[in-house]
C-alpha cells in the first residue's frame, strides 16, 4: 500500500467511525451457563462475536496466552480467526514478544507472515534489538509497550529518575525508530494522571489503551487525552465479552455502547 | 518433589556432571545440504540431536520463535519435543512472556500443564505481576530476565542512575520473589564486565547464561563466576547446532566439547 500502517489503521477507525478495539481474551470459565466450553465452543464464541459487531468494530485483538493455553489447538484457532476477520478489520495480535533480533525475525516472520496479523504488541525490555526486526514489515504495525495498566507496572516502567523514568527512555527510542509511521505505544488505561505527559512525549504517534472497563481506566480521559494530538485505540475485553448474561445481544449491545461514547467523545473534541 | 525446582535442577545438572543448555533454536535455513527443510525435517533434526546428546546433557531449551513461526504446526513440535525428553532432562520455553497477572495465569497453564514444560523465561517489564502467577508452581522454574547478551540490552536494562541501573532493581525483585527457590535469573554471557556484580546481588539465585558462542561470551568467565556462589546453566545454540558440516557427528563433537571444558572448569572452581 501506498500509504503508512498508521494512516491505513485511522483510516479504518475513520470508516467505522470508532476507535473501539475488542479484546478477545476468550475464557471458557467465563461462558454464560449452557455454552459449549470445549475449543469448539471457544471457537463459536469468537466468530459470532465477531459476526455481531464487524460492522461497527474496527479492530479486533486476541490475546494469545488465551489460545495458547491449548497448545497447537488453540495455535489453529488464532490462525482462524485471523482467516474469519479477513481483512474486514485490522487485526492485532497481543502476543508481548521481546527477544534479540535474530529471533525477532522469526517470531515477526510467525505473527505476520504465517499467520497474517496487521499488528503487534511487543515489549521493549531488551532494547530496540527487539522492536526492528518487526518495524521492517512497513505495513505492519509495532505497539510497544510504553506505560501499562496493571499495578505492578510502575515498579519497572517507573524505574530511573522522576524527570526521566524508563517509560519516557522507551517513547525516546520509539520516537527514534517511527521512521515509517508503523510504529504505536500501549498506554494503560488507568495511567489517567500522566496521560497528558505521555501525550505530548509521544508526539503524534497511535495510543493502544487496555485497561479501560474491567481494570477500571477512565475511558472519557482515554479518548480526549489520546485524541488530542494523533489518536487512540480503546480496547475492552472483559467489559464486553462477559456483558450481562454473555449472551450475544448483551455482549453486542455494550460493544455499541462503549462506541456510542467513543463516537461522542471524538466528535466533540475538547483540549484537555 | 520435597525438593525445591533449583534444587531439582542442579541436581539433574549434578547427575549428569554438566550445566550445559543446549538451546533448540533450529532454523532450517542453516541446514547443511541434503537435510530436509521440512517440519518433519526439523522434527527429525531435533529428535536426533537430543538422542545424540541426552546421555550427557541436562537441559534443552527450544526458542519458541523458531517454532511458532509454522504456526499451530511448529507449535504442535513443540509439545512433541517435550513428550520425546519425557523428563531424562529439563526443558526450559523460551517464550519470554510477560503481561498482566490475569494473562499470566493462561500463559503459565499453557507452559507448564498443557505443554508440560519445567521451566520458562519471562520478561519483567510489566512488573512483578507478570512473574507471580507462574511462580505459584512451585516444581517450576522461572528464569526472569535480568542484563541479557544482545547488543541494545544495556539502552533498556541499564537505565537509571550508575548505582542503581535497571537490571539491579530486577534482581531486587527476584530476591523478595524467590520464597519457594523457583526463579532464576537470565544473565547475558556478553556481560563479563559486570557479572562478578550480578553474581553478587544475585546471591545464590541460579542464572541461565546465554550468548555464549555465536554472540561471542566468554564461556571461562561465564561458568567460573556464576558458579562462585550458586550455579550457572551456559546456554549453546548456533555454536552447537550448525557445528563444523551440521552433521549430528560433528554436533555431538561440539556439545562434547562444551561439556569437557564446562566440567573442566567446574571442577577447578577458583575465587573470581
Amino acid at each position: 500500500m501506498d500509504i503508512s500502517f498508521n494512516q491505513h489503521l485511522e483510516g479504518v477507525c475513520k470508516k467505522k467511525d470508532n476507535y473501539l478495539c475488542i479484546g478477545l481474551d476468550i475464557d471458557p470459565n467465563k461462558f454464560s451457563t449452557g455454552r459449549d466450553t470445549s475449543l469448539k465452543g471457544m471457537e463459536q464464541f469468537a466468530l459470532e462475536i465477531i459476526n455481531a459487531t464487524i460492522s461497527f468494530c474496527p479492530i479486533y485483538k486476541p490475546n494469545f496466552a488465551f489460545f495458547e493455553r491449548y497448545g497447537a489447538k488453540g495455535y489453529a484457532l488464532l490462525e482462524k480467526i485471523v482467516d474469519f476477520i479477513n481483512g474486514r478489520a485490522i487485526v492485532i495480535a497481543d502476543a508481548k514478544r521481546g527477544d534479540i533480533g535474530n529471533t525477532s525475525i522469526k517470531y515477526a516472520k510467525s505473527i505476520f507472515e504465517v499467520m497474517g496479523f496487521d499488528a503487534v504488541t511487543i515489549s521493549p525490555y531488551m532494547g530496540r534489538d527487539a522492536i526492528e526486526p518487526y518495524l521492517n514489515y512497513s505495513n505492519k504495525g509495532v505497539f510497544v509497550l510504553g506505560l501499562t495498566s496493571n499495578p505492578s507496572a510502575f515498579e519497572i516502567q517507573g524505574h530511573g529518575t522522576d524527570i526521566n523514568p524508563l517509560y519516557v527512555k522507551v517513547i525516546e527510542i520509539i520516537n527514534e525508530l517511527n521512521v515509517m509511521d508503523n510504529i504505536g505505544l500501549v498506554v494503560g488505561g488507568t495511567q489517567t494522571g500522566i496521560m497528558k505527559k505521555i501525550r505530548t512525549l509521544s508526539k503524534n504517534i497511535p495510543w493502544l489503551i487496555p485497561g479501560i472497563g474491567a481494570q477500571g481506566g477512565s475511558l472519557v480521559q482515554a479518548v480526549q487525552i489520546s485524541n488530542n494530538n494523533g489518536f487512540g485505540i480503546i480496547n475492552v475485553s472483559r467489559g464486553i465479552l462477559y456483558a450481562g448474561d454473555g449472551s450475544i445481544s448483551k455482549i453486542t449491545k455494550a460493544a455499541l455502547d462503549y462506541t456510542s461514547k467513543i463516537r461522542e467523545l471524538t466528535c466533540k473534541k475538547v483540549n484537555y
